[in-house]
């Protein structure tokens, strides 16, 4: 089994992408790849983050996770790659991969990270504008092909750490915000639902609406009313049924979610 | 050969098709995935059934296609699967397969219905809102190492049946609709080739414009000419040579398209 | 090994890639298949001309490399194959291979190139529209499962050639233009790296604006700033640390772009 996954910002249009394929079949034919997105943001290295963190824990053991979001392409950043969990990380050392080390760090289970310094496992010109095809591409075809992760560099202690806001505690709610936006315009958001007590009122607050009770399944309600459920990373998601939240409420990344609970009324 | 075909509205920005691909290989590393589209309008499923009719017969027999245009997820709609003249198909029992499974009975072919209903090949963790992740992708991919069909789920006698607008005969002519615009802007019709006399004069009436015969190939007009002709599907299909036929016509799906034969003047 | 790679026009919407990719695995389902692009703008051989140049070499050889932009699609342009230093290319003859060709033969390497007329290697049924799927994606699988490609047409002595506009030399500059523009809106040009003297100032015109010295890395300047510097194709590249050069110059495919070297002021 040799699985590559690829996550970058470069869109579908250019055929950066195309060309890591062929770079990395060059080195591995029988290597399957799965895109996650091309689309993310160019540069946001949060919302990459983000996706890696929500989609490469549904992959075997043994994939080499490839991921560029790479504003520093070309300066010191540092390349790398790491071993956590029996997956495998390589791409730039920006944060990119942080949220996914520390949600294994909170499990209990210890990562190893390298910078990667030997060019003998690269292409034989790196350009200082597409490491995705000159290093990445390369160094992920070379661990499906079973080369061991610490030979291909040096061990990095210390990997670029990328912290998200928490959402805040108050007395009787908590204060987050809209994380992601989804295609279908649901909004997910940083508040996790064991944050919520399932065995009192509930009422979400979001760009001035109120919203009353969190909802099991969309059926509980009339198609086009705005709800609060439980999303599908088991954050506290609002939507709209059979439409678009992001469009009703005008959301953005960012705008604050407020949820309360208790309250004399119930 | 283990084939497995997607098509859903979830767009690729997202990450949830490179999440369904990590779960088909946790369970059958070796199986060779397409997508079809993923840009299905959201929650649109005609325009799926639409799709899937005109593409999935393309793939070879054993082919899996999984489809997940789902405005019913989380609610008491059934998952289903199919097995339909040797191909398998795994989704919502919402009509979104319900063309192929016409064009197949027209043909005097036969399938096997089932409804999910055995977890045990499915998720341990089912959300509300992904069932693409949760239900289908597992179900698929033990479909491609072998599993039998009847071992996923129960008999279903009466899958969801979606009837398109069907052109209507006038005296001296047929009165259809665009059901399609691609990506050239060409317009796909209802209209269907052995439904057009290929021995009289024909015109075509679409958007105030009138279409003077049908052509066999582009070359027979300039570059910039509206016409008609006969499209990958064998239907009556309107374009502009090198150019659109939508941006030209401003024509949108449901647009009346009106094909007359006969009359006096030929 | 069988890879094949496509670039097309066709979007990612309408299906038609994944159709390409069931009648490619019908008749051989262990081939490997990376997309290059879809997103070539629509019928735009120039575009998916040069697109082919910068990607197709990073494939192994023995890749089989199936493109179809192609305005004369049932017209009396002639489908073709061609065998290229180890890699195959197979589409319409329309110049849409030609870069690729040119690069070749200034190495000193020759072609084999075929005329397609050997319908036992299509689909039964050729339409006028999509010979992606009756022809080209038939004949680049028959070419995956080692069929010869002299099996497959008739010897073509003079496929269409496409020039591209070469950068003139003045008394102390080059004048080219734009070429493509990417994702990240990084500007190439057709000013190649060897035209530029490294040991004297250069400065670079371009809409209105003149950047002064080229940079080795982004790293060299903060984001924000106007910048030029060899891109990932050792052509002249114009940027914008950490931003987008198109949206900055409002530049286009085909505005001018000056390199001046020497002068007295250095």
């Amino acid at each position: 089994m040799a699985i590559i996954s690829l996550l970058t910002d470069f869109g579908l249009r250019d055929g950066y992408v195309g060309v890591m394929k062929g770079v990395i079949w060059r080195i591995n034919p029988e290597a399957q790849i799965a895109d996650i997105t091309h689309f993310i943001l160019p540069q946001n290295i949060r919302q990459g983050a983000l996706a890696l963190e929500r989609t490469t824990k549904y992959f075997p053991r043994g994939t080499v996770h490839i991921a560029v979001v790479d504003p520093g392409v070309g300066t010191n950043r540092n390349p790398m790659a790491a071993e956590m969990d029996g997956h495998f990380f390589v791409g730039p050392d920006n944060g990119l991969f942080s949220l996914v080390f520390q949600a294994a760090e909170k499990r209990g289970i210890h990562g190893k990270y390298i910078t990667l310094d030997r060019p003998e496992f690269w292409l034989p010109e790196i350009s200082n504008v597409f490491h995705g095809r000159d290093i990445f591409a390369p160094v992920g075809a070379h661990l499906t092909l079973g080369v061991p992760i610490n030979q291909m560099g040096t061990p990095l202690l210390d990997p670029v750490n990328l912290t998200l806001p928490e959402p805040k505690k108050q007395i009787s709610s908590w204060l987050g915000e809209v994380i992601e936006i989804d295609n279908f315009g649901n909004l997910a958001t940083n508040i996790r639902r064991d944050q919520i007590p399932m065995d009192v009122r509930v009422t979400v607050q979001i760009c001035g609406q109120m919203i009353d009770g969190l909802i099991r399944t969309f059926e509980d309600k009339p198609a086009g009313e705005l709800i609060a459920t439980i999303g599908t990373e088991n954050d506290l998601m609002v939507a709209v049924v059979k439409g678009s939240a992001a469009d009703r409420l005008k959301a953005r990344i960012g705008d604050a979610v407020e949820v309360r609970f208790g309250g004399g009324k119930d």
